[in-house]
């Protein structure tokens, strides 16, 4: 890939590990460093660790300082829907009559290039608005989308994944796309974008209720084809739609099965939401590296329920989880918002689990999981996310060799008892340890928004700057 | 009481009535005047209604135009804790286990004079920044916290309701306060700040748990000698809560029964939460005249659970409600974020009652009822709340002889995808019908926040206007 050299200073911290693996010790698995130095050349980080180490090893260096700020890895965000950009926060209804009322109707105006075009600006301004750096999107079943998708992510050099969205039934006549059509379609799309500059390509079967069998085993054909391809999609998220997708394919046992039959459950396969999976379920997607994309505020917004995060990171059995906007479900591209849902609804998780509401289920080891410690979230925004896509090796962190995209927080901004909130943890400069800098991060994710987001980087170039910063 | 003189030109959006009264014609429930005059003499609404018939009525007037912003009468929150303004969105715990870690050593710090002050212009401030109005208030056990914040509203001329927040269990030692003690410091602080300017007093026993018999006494002697006065507490907040208040007033059928036996349940009555209240307890609520303040951001910060909202709302016996940001354990002042999760508590509970998940849930008025449109929402957070406070004949809309406290609202500020979001609704101007005016309101109360405030009047005086509006 191609990007800029820049060399930063100033306060840093990202993840190293799955926080979950340090219960108790979370600190082990992230890293500090109160004056640290980032070098990047080419938009790859060249080196990083503390100031007075790194700066020695580099000589001629045009530092630039951000102070008061702390300096996390782009976020992440695993499930998106570009041509919802429009529509975030629809009145009105559970995932099923959304769709038809507000969904299909303004997806079927990215046939149109002009307007798909004019949707993309806004799309990924909105994303670097949030520090978002990374995502994994839908987009329509028109290539048009798909092409203005990934036109646009090029001119703004950013590692995303997106594909062609099929859907051929169970929508509007003119929305439908054929099995054969879609497969020819993708084919295209992934040989003029898979891994030209940082886009790379994901099979996108909208989700069972909207996919034949026929649909389903172009998708399969596409990834035997295309094994480095991604795959995109989304899984139990509304009961009526689990019963929806059940009556529509009679020979699969449960939802799960629909894509292990199809030959898709697998690395780098995520499905968004799994609200309603079963343990079984989330057992088989563990055993097979699938990922899911918890997607709080979506889940919230239509009702669809609270997803299970304890029981997602099950040590026994662990599934790959990012986190989601799933904007239009969702209403903000904040990950930190997103980050601010999932804590609620681990908290509400939390409270079923503790036996106070039904003895039977009591289960505190659980409970305590779905407890979201800001290292635990930002694990989920950055180095997690990276994990659950397959992309740790290139995103995530700050090791050396990996691609530089990161966010700059500003703690302070925001509503107006933000400053006051934030000095409980912090006097003065800024913080001097870990701890403190993670009390920071989890008012930011409390009480913070995109508002938060000073300034946020891609591949080495400052991308976003908020107004005023 | 006092206050100024202003001729207010805009557009304007009240409720005239309970939406819920209305279903399937919310409108009726509601008043848009596009081209509007609010005529405002010593801080009273003289004359309101459109400006070619209004202005006709007066001559001479300083007219002040606001054009392209949606004027609403001012936000009530019902349920708000004054000394919890810097530790909004602290992290871990459920209620108790959060009370006793963050909570009761934040509020010993209120016994200071100079901190009080202090915490009282960052919690005005913040209030006006959200377009919040009136509040009803808990302080501390200690008068000085109280007198601070009667003094501070005193100052900005705000219509408010607070008292001397009395525990006596269940606290660290230097934060009780004796029966006695809570007695006769109420009834000081009745003597010297209820209906003085606009202040009006609650006794305020902060909760079941943390009272003893001896302090309901206390309380209901005071309601007996002073009946005039409101009456503000918890209830039902969290499953254990509920089960310790259960254990230590075991001659009490069930939480509601507390308040009864101890002749608190009654008009101006408003307890927080009560979200595991019985059907039967909501009957009797109904029945008392007796009002639940709503607080689904704390709700959900904490982990308590989804407020049954459409049983609330049961036509046969609806109970008064407010919505309440119950800062500290909501995350944001903002009562415009408190709708959104209102919003999608409802939407939670429609999914849980539509049969989906359980047929033997199944209630599909109900689950309408809790579909939180644009009408019911600001009708929670203005006429309704006024109402189950008791203080509709004053607060509420813009009627003539009310108090001309309003909020103005600038529809395309927020997140960066806000402004295109809201062209799906007006393109243009502004709105030109009611319906345009409600989705307008639905994009703002889910898709913006604090921003969206431009402008907060308080008895006809600007006191607050953002940075740059």
């Amino acid at each position: 890939m191609t990007g800029a050299n820049c060399a930063i200073r100033g306060t840093f911290f990202d993840l190293i590990d799955d926080p979950w693996k340090h219960a108790g010790h979370e600190q082990e698995a992230a890293r500090f460093i109160q004056d640290g130095l980032l070098v990047v050349k080419y938009g790859i980080i060249e080196d990083f660790g503390p100031f007075a180490e790194v700066s020695q090893r580099h000589s001629g260096l045009q530092v630039t300082h951000l102070p008061n700020r702390l300096i996390l890895p782009g976020f992440i965000d695993g499930h998106i829907h570009f041509p919802q950009v429009r529509v975030l926060g629809a009145y009105g209804a559970q995932l099923l009559d959304w769709l038809q009322t507000w969904i299909f109707p303004e997806e079927l105006k990215y046939r149109d290039r002009d307007y798909a075009a004019t949707a993309a600006r806004y799309f990924f301004d909105a994303l670097l608005a949030g520090g978002t750096t990374t995502c994994l999107a839908f987009t329509t079943s028109s290539p048009v989308s798909t092409e203005e998708f990934f036109e646009e992510a090029t001119r703004r050099n950013m590692r995303v994944i997106a594909g062609l969205t099929g859907i051929d039934r169970f929508a509007p006549e003119d929305f439908l796309i054929t099995p054969a059509d879609f497969y020819s379609q993708s084919k295209e799309l992934i040989a003029r974008y898979h891994r030209q500059g940082r886009n790379l390509y994901a099979i996108t079967p909208r989700f069972a209720v909207g996919c034949t069998a026929e649909m389903m085993d172009s998708c399969r054909r596409l990834k035997q084809e295309h094994s480095d391809c991604w795959v995109n999609t989304h899984i139990s998220e509304n009961p009526s739609e689990i019963r929806s997708a059940r009556e529509h394919f009679p020979d699969c046992t449960d939802y799960t099965h629909v894509h292990e039959k199809h030959g898709l459950l697998g690395p780098k396969f995520t499905a968004g939401h799994g609200i309603w999976l079963s343990s079984d379920e989330m057992r088989r997607f563990s055993k097979a590296g699938a990922a899911i994309a918890f997607c709080p505020l979506s889940n919230l917004f239509l009702g669809s329920g609270l997803f299970r995060l304890g029981r997602a990171k099950d040590p026994e059995y662990p599934v790959r989880l990012s986190v989601g906007s799933d904007v239009g479900g969702g209403n903000a591209f904040s990950i930190v918002r997103v980050l601010e849902e999932a804590y609620k609804v681990g908290m509400c998780n939390n409270t079923m689990l503790d036996g106070s509401v039904n003895p039977r289920d009591q289960d505190l080891a659980e409970a305590d999981r779905n407890k979201l410690s800001p290292y635990r979230a930002f694990y989920l925004a950055t180095l997690g996310g990276a994990n659950s896509l397959y992309l740790d090796d290139m995103l995530g962190n700050f090791d050396k060799g990996k691609e530089a995209d990161f966010v700059v927080l500003d703690w302070m901004a925001g509503q107006a008892a933000m400053s006051w909130h934030q000095s409980l943890a912090v006097e003065g400069d800024g913080p001097e340890t870990m701890e403190q800098a993670a009390q920071l991060l989890f008012g930011i994710m409390t009480t913070g928004d995109d508002r938060n987001v000073a300034e946020t980087w891609v591949a080495g170039s400052r991308a976003y700057q908020k107004a005023g910063a």
